[in-house]
């Protein structure tokens, strides 16, 4: 195989298996109409397999960080609780005072996930009605402990949980119903494999209802209006019918294909080999017992510079990531998501110990 | 060539010319980094030229319908003054009022321009600070006078000029500097014939400074982020790269190969050759002097059913458009935009002297 742009394992955009390229190439449709409607209703109806949950799903045209701003406008009027453990899940806070709601930045150092006693205690106060939180947090390689978290939200009735699951959905376990998640959403290019520019969403029935409720919510990210399309087997506006048929293959194959508790296994069984064959020379940045499954992120501990690392890597046509943000100079990302195999992997991991090896590191 | 899905002549998406469709299935390549950044900032400079603007030129993850927002929670701080002459532009209306903001609508009846007295009386209470307008309005098939509008609002220090150009960008004569237009946006999916999921938009100076004072208009479509990340040669978030991708290839086709003014007047001789055609079975639908070049809405004045007419052609392969929301069931549109031929345009035309005879129109 020749190609002139290097492989990609950085946390996303992932690589796309060429069977959803050519869908990509495939001659454009109507936006309306039996055909893509069918498609559509079928994708809803995955999302919720995907989602584990009944509740209502919906595809919107947009990076996932619209939906940052969809939360806030369609589910608080009083404050938001923003769960702070790195870049993304700062981003989730700042969008709270850019619509110009009060919020509160609950924020942990890097690394760490994020601290349910301070959750509890603030919630205690009565002055929430929504709680934000990144579950799969990409710039640290932290995963949050959602589960837990949705247990001390649902004990307060008039608290919303929105989770953003952009770098977890389909690549680790998440479950919406059984954690009480409000809603949900991630982009399409992480471990769902696909290009990016479309986000996946799930909005319980307290969500919508509260969603109704709430004046000056906005059209284009409005849940009520998302409701109704869908109710027509349709999304919003002109979508991307590209990238929704792609994303319509890809859902089958995951759900149907390669099965979604296997995913989950293989983006395990991924990390693992990843962190096994660097644990010699590089620790791990996240605290243990709380990494994603998606990405491992390693501390240089200023013995190479990480984009340096990644120039070098690139020569023999591999692309990681260096670190995100203020982790830029002393981390490096190696992402393992999507439709990668171990044998992808392994071909990393070789080039990966000749880069280093040069650079002095072996 | 054998294809399972209609050939397009609705009003977009368009049909997507081969080269552009196998710019999709090209690996994902980074959504940082040099490459995609030499790309996107040779977009930003030909959309300079496309829109005729020497302003900021940006390219949204998102359907226009986003912009929309975009546009008011950017620019209006008091009142808006929304121009309303048929689906589209009455969907920008509603948009203000589902953001909160205080808004009169100015409404004409369908298949007439805006009222250009109308509006100057209204500027004249002092009340707005922006003015919205659909140049080519979708629904009814008319071409608003922009330039006269423009030169209404500018004689107001503090009044902007929103204007979507969502189906005459590319397929009709526009001219931000010279009208006087402080935003304009557009879809791919129309004269750009790109499949959609993304939009071009333009800022300008002043637009610009008002958006910067403007509390709570939010983070995914704040127009201060997008000039920060244009700076660097970069869109907000993670956005389309295939498509962006695409685009660039498109506009470079658009801008140097076939000509901007080149691809105006193509589209002026295929709305000719389809009017001239039809001229002795039906009468077009919008006022004389104000027809958009990018389709033609014919009234059916209750011979055919236009869903019928829609069905009965796309077993000939090809898909119009029957009308758009109130005018559904009174007329039929053709979309002649984007890419097509003259000899596409014949095509059609032979199928849809068939297809009308057989209905007993000839």
């Amino acid at each position: 195989m020749t190609r002139d742009v290097p492989l990609l394992f950085i946390p996303g955009p992932t690589e796309v298996r060429p069977e959803i390229l050519r869908v990509l190439s495939e001659p454009v449709i109507s936006h309306r109409g039996p055909r893509i409607e069918a498609i559509t209703r079928r994708i809803f109806e995955d999302l919720g397999a995907l989602y584990r949950t009944r509740q209502e799903c919906f595809v919107a045209c947009s990076s996932a960080t619209g939906l940052m701003e969809a939360a806030v406008r369609n589910l608080s009027r009083k404050k938001v609780l923003s769960t702070v453990c790195g870049a993304f899940s700062e981003r989730q806070y700042q969008t709270a005072l850019k619509c110009g709601r009060p919020a509160t930045r609950l924020g942990v150092p890097a690394g760490q996930p994020i601290d349910l006693a301070e959750v509890e205690r603030e919630l205690a106060t009565g002055a929430y009605d929504l709680v934000t939180a990144v579950h799969s947090e990409t710039s640290t390689g932290v995963l949050n402990p959602i589960a837990e978290l949705g247990e001390l939200v649902r004990r307060h009735d008039d608290v919303l949980l929105a989770v953003d699951c952009v770098s977890s959905l389909a690549g680790a376990p998440f479950e919406t119903d059984l954690w009480g998640v409000d809603l949900a959403f991630a982009g399409t290019q992480k471990c769902l494999a696909l290009p990016p520019g479309l986000t996946v969403f799930t909005v319980s029935a307290r969500a919508m209802e509260r969603s109704a409720a709430i004046e000056g919510r906005g059209h284009y990210f409005d849940f009520q209006l998302y409701r109704k399309m869908a109710a027509k087997g349709q999304c919003p506006a002109t979508t991307n019918i590209s990238l929704l048929r792609a994303l319509g293959v890809q859902l089958d194959h995951i759900l149907r294909k390669e099965g979604l508790e296997e995913r989950w296994n293989r983006h395990a069984a991924l990390a693992e080999r990843v962190r096994g064959h660097l644990s010699e020379r590089f620790s791990l940045f996240p605290d243990a017992g709380f990494m994603t499954p998606s990405e491992s992120v390693f501390r240089t501990d200023g013995r190479i510079s990480p984009t340096a690392l990644v120039d070098e890597l690139l020569k023999r046509g591999k692309r990681i990531g260096a670190g995100y943000g203020e982790l830029k100079e002393t981390t490096f990302r190696i992402g393992h998501l999507g439709d990668l195999t171990m044998r992808d992997i392994d071909g990393l991991l070789t080039d990966l110990d000749a880069t280093l090896a040069e650079m002095g590191i072996s």
